[in-house]
């Protein structure tokens, strides 16, 4: 299989992945009909959103061959692997083949977190795909139930005839910097101890470096003077785009907006190191989301 | 008023709004209502997603006062200008007003390159917003009727009860590089001439390095060694976030799908500067589109 990169991609969580997407086959329905009866496709089985794994110390993704998947199961095309076999994802019940042959399902950042590298940018892109089919099954403009078309990449409207493409929602997830420190913050819902980057949904209308600026004011009261761009993410709770970015601050003054944050505080280098370490007073993001990507480039920088 | 960048904002097209948007005055239906009864609040009135402008040399908007507006009109909340003045679009027939008092329906994209840089960013706003409602009446999750609610930033489901957010969908603008060329393509679809940078949007389940390199494969045949990203700026035809980035090629060979592109070539800077001056045998976009600003940057590195 051709490697879409030479160089190996950076290395930031749920990304990597070692499928081709292979978007020329998607559209014409025999070309996805041969693939599904190719004796070497295999398909991803996901159980309410959480992916069939096995139970050994490792766990890895269970393949199940065609035979293991209801003809009416949701189903995406994820790509091919570097043999040039196909996968598939699909949404069905694993309970009797669990009896059957073993296995487990877990929680999607659980199993991500477990996966090598690039084996969870799979999960990341089933994840997504299955959740959007599962909400998304009437049309938006005039209520009509539609149906999937292109392997799983469009669902269309038999009423209005109109096309619906999978939601990828982009957000801003920043380290305000000033002087030596770095802003972190928590929300309510945060495991306790934890401490993140600010964050917030891109609106339409605006740059994502306005999107940072907005959002720092405002969830903290900070104004910004630059946005510097680090780096990118898949997030499929449910379906985001994260864009990771440092934001220089001009001062220190911290206004919380109490609906959005329940704390903020500036930090140094030295205590986001003991946070990564787990020798601090708080908890950072683990190495799976891109916060934990801003900590450390910040850190070496 | 606040400004949220001490700085200007990079000039990208469609970028530096004017507007603060408020987003605290959102969450309560009170504040709305206080907001619209203002003596200082005016409406962006778009017919047909078309903005009402002044018939002068130099149009500009059109800010109408509330009596102007249907009580039935969609509508959404801008927010704030440098005067803490609210702003609002709504969606309505200008024809009356048109003959009683002037003024001219335009299409956004020629309207946007009439007005002055962040002037331009409110009929991004407005045309994304209320081209969404426009398009999403229905729940996807049921087919049920939906509702407008925080300030026309969600719609809410009677049936479900399920919560639905504006589209931003990110899109990924590439200039590959080799050498001393960029390459540059074009969409039947494009003005006679015109070439442009490769572009396509982000799938579920990939970074927008990823999604740059794969794009570029899959356009172009183009493998690719490294990603750096540049500016982004709203494309409000509907709903995009396009991200621009450089991308190094690993070779020069080209194979078009000729689904996406029509014809790509490699091109020196000399022929880009000649294509950005009107001069060369082809055309590039307006300094409207951020390909504009990829060209740009180029010469400029």
């Amino acid at each position: 299989m051709t490697k879409l990169f030479a160089h190996p991609t950076p290395r930031v969580g749920l990304t990597g992945s070692p499928l081709d997407r292979a978007d020329h086959l998607r559209r014409r329905p025999e070309d996805m009909a041969r693939l599904q009866a190719d004796p070497s496709a295999r398909w991803l089985i996901m159980d309410e959103l959480k992916p069939l794994m096995s139970e050994d110390e490792h766990p890895h993704i269970i393949w199940s061959p065609a035979t293991d998947i209801p003809d009416d199961a949701p189903m995406v095309f994820l790509g091919l692997n570097p043999a040039g076999e196909p996968r598939f994802a699909a949404s069905t019940s694993a309970a009797a083949l669990i009896a059957a042959h073993g296995g487990q399902l877990l929680d999607t950042r659980a199993a991500a977190q477990l996966l090598p590298h690039g084996q969870a940018a799979i999960l990341a892109q089933s994840r997504s795909l299955l959740d959007w089919h599962a909400r998304h099954g009437h049309c938006a403009v005039c209520g009509t139930a539609t149906q999937p078309v292109k392997a799983g990449y469009a669902r269309r409207c038999p009423g209005c005839h109109a096309e619906h493409f999978p939601r990828t929602d982009p957000v801003v997830i920043m380290l305000a910097l000033k002087g030596e420190y770095a802003l972190v913050g928590r929300q309510s819902g945060f495991p306790p101890g934890m401490y993140s980057a600010l964050a917030g949904f891109i609106e339409p209308g605006e740059s994502l470096e306005e999107a940072v600026a907005r959002e720092l004011h405002e969830e903290a009261g900070i104004i910004t003077t630059d946005v510097q761009y680090l780096a990118s993410q898949p997030w499929p709770f449910p379906s985001s785009l994260m864009i990771a970015c440092f934001a220089q601050a001009q001062g220190y003054k911290i206004t919380l907006d109490l609906d959005e944050l329940e704390e903020a505080r500036w930090v140094t280098k030295a205590e986001v190191q003991a946070a990564l370490d787990g020798t601090g007073d708080w908890l950072a993001p683990p190495p799976l989301a891109i916060a934990h990507t801003l900590f450390t480039a910040w850190l070496a920088s």
